[in-house]
């Protein structure tokens, strides 16, 4: 399959990816925020060709009014139906043999975006935040860490996916800068604690699903029916450490992670990622039933971590990982969520938790990387680090390899 | 001060109260939810009186908008001013001295419904949920009961009031059924884990105060500036327990709260609740600068939970206890919050925590009143109860005393 638009092979917004977002534009004063679909360097304008979806997606209702939203969740709510036909649509109008869209002057003039001219906004109005610690080798590293490679993981974490309410509030897009978080932390045990800007700034390489539509406070999502309520994925970096080791017995994280979580602007659909499954990690042991799944239960998806030190010009790379290495799946991680009856919505946002590969430059933290601050990392010319220092760049990507093309997050 | 509205001296809602909710009822086939007032057995409508805002309290800017919305999410947006000058004007329309709404026949008709004729509703979009744990004897008593009396307190819990992200999606108001949620329970250590129906289910006596002007991402609320941003308190029931053991660690409650917390219906504001401020607990350790806080810091607002098991036909009080004890104020809790930049908004719910009080009487939840199972309580006629049952019912309530006169919850 190829597009009328050229998209390198090396770009992540092939024709097989058509990843949602948000974006606007300044022209003649007006900067309105609308739903586009990336495609190469371009975005396709959905608000611009609502004619279209008129004719060929009847499902969609009202395409102006729903393209033309500031964020996706009325999209997201319309159900898996809904956005497999646009998905589907949007693929045929983008190919290089249909000429509906391709040969329009008219249309074309409007319907494309260059991505340089384009500000992203956070794709989703986010109604909650959950964060799973879902890797096995990532839990692993901080269990060490904490309490010794003998007691290194929790006595529930092979029965559960671990994981925790987040806040949502303080969840932005790509790009949004960030302050450094002040709090308290503890200078040793039986010390007073002092307060503070954080002093260990840490990243955490994770991705994160949308729940597109969800269900009723006391029922639950099957686990063969998880895949109907997730709408799509995002990397995420979730901003951490120190004042998270002061705070979070017994209740966990809080403080030490609410001033600010960072998504990617594109929603890249699970349909997008569907050819990429392969087999997930053998879990032993066995889950109990309601977490249990067939077939190929995880994505490969390539994971990299590029910091540039405030000082430096160039990024270094500093993590190769890959989602196939998570263990609980996110099936596994919705199907849990619900079990008890919670209700999920169209918006809330699941975290993974730290993706973690097997390997020592696998390693989704810098807690983790520089094993808390006994190995630094140098960049060169003198400029070396353990944790974040202000003014830095963190870089993270991720994509899918398919055959000539990618499938992948920007 | 007296209302021309008939109150009597056991009344919650006294013309001192004029506590805020969202109601709804069914007449001519209309059912649409909006903003009033209780007072004594009644609801003023405010969209009725709409032109007497529009006259005497122009800072509502278009009170039929406001007040016909099915939250009170936009009034609480507009900000302290707003809500005192509506405050002041209800009480002064409401007072008996004042002829305008008394005398008017026309306007009486339609201002006010009973109660009774009345649904309540959530009245809040709830954008946030947080939980504290800011009662020291409640802190105490689960930490006896885990760890001993040794160390009942964790080193962090007297220098921070400890918190945690909770679920919002599963608030909802008094009088909505819950299902008995389902998860995995560990049978006893090294034992793996069984699935099943919880079967310790508990309740726990908390208030709650809704944020109603927040701060942006990356600033802070300073303490001597919370109350410009709280708009009032409810009363709330964190319906929890035997989930919560297995899955808590390390990172905190998750599905063994998030399947329901209920709320009561009213909001009473703090300016309704000053009246009732008394001395704080002492507190040693000093707090770290940030959560001093001058002047009487704690509300003296008498709470008690009461229980009719499924097959009894009365309830008994199983507590008597009251938020002047807590620990940790909510002014406290609110700078500590936001001193990481984390950014509030409005409807943003803040839980306390369980409330339990010095004496055995007190205790806010059944875990310490039958200290985990070692004491049934007993219901005469042969019903005992551990936990809660399926069919239960549990009623808290809370009020201020003021001389001839009550500002409560309902």
């Amino acid at each position: 399959m190829r597009s009328f638009i050229d998209v390198s092979p090396d770009s992540h917004f092939s024709i097989q990816n058509l990843p949602f977002g948000i974006f606007s534009t300044q022209s003649d004063e007006i900067l309105s925020a609308r739903v586009g679909v990336a495609i190469g360097d371009q975005i396709l304008d959905l608000t611009a060709i609502s004619q279209l979806f008129e004719k060929h997606v009847p499902e969609l209702g009202n395409p102006t009014l729903v393209f033309s939203q500031s964020s996706l969740n009325m999209f997201m709510s319309l159900g898996k139906p809904v956005w497999q036909a646009t998905r589907k649509f949007l693929q045929s109008i983008l190919s290089e043999d249909n000429p509906e869209l391709r040969d329009s002057k008219e249309l074309r003039a409007n319907a494309f975006v260059s991505q340089h001219r384009a500000k992203m906004h956070l794709p989703v109005n986010i109604g909650h935040f959950t964060d799973f610690y879902a890797s096995k080798e990532h839990a692993t590293n901080c269990g060490v860490m904490l309490r010794g490679k003998d007691n290194a993981l929790m006595p529930n974490w092979l029965h559960l996916p671990v994981g925790y309410h987040g806040r949502a509030s303080s969840v932005v897009v790509s790009g949004t800068d960030l302050a450094r978080p002040s709090g308290q932390r503890s200078p040793g045990k039986g010390q007073p604690p002092v307060f503070g800007p954080s002093v260990k700034l840490d990243i955490e390489l994770e991705m994160a699903f949308f729940v597109g539509t969800g269900n009723k406070l006391g029922e639950r999502i099957p686990i063969q029916q998880t895949k109907d309520h997730i709408f799509g994925m995002v990397l995420m970096n979730d901003w951490t450490r120190d004042i998270q080791a002061w705070e979070y017995a017994p209740l966990g994280p809080f403080l030490g992670k609410s001033f600010g979580t960072t998504i990617s602007p594109w929603i890249v659909t699970l349909d997008a990622l569907e050819p990429f499954l392969v087999d997930g990690p053998c879990q032993d042991p066995t889950p109990l039933p309601y977490l249990q799944e067939k077939g190929k239960t995880a994505y490969d998806i390539n994971l990299e971590v590029k910091m540039k030190p405030r000082d430096c010009s160039t990024h270094k790379t500093l993590t190769r990982s890959n989602l196939k290495y998570m263990y609980w799946s996110i099936c596994q991680q919705l199907a849990h969520h619900t079990v008890n009856g919670c209700n999920m919505g169209a918006g809330d946002l699941c975290g993974t938790g730290t993706i973690s590969g097997p390997t020592e430059d696998a390693r989704g933290s810098l807690l983790e990387i520089t094993w808390n601050g006994e190995k630094e990392i140098d960049f060169g010319n003198g400029v070396k680090r353990m944790f974040v220092e202000d003014g830095d760049e963190v870089v993270l990507t991720g994509y899918c390899q398919g055959e000539g093309f990618k499938v992948g997050f920007g």
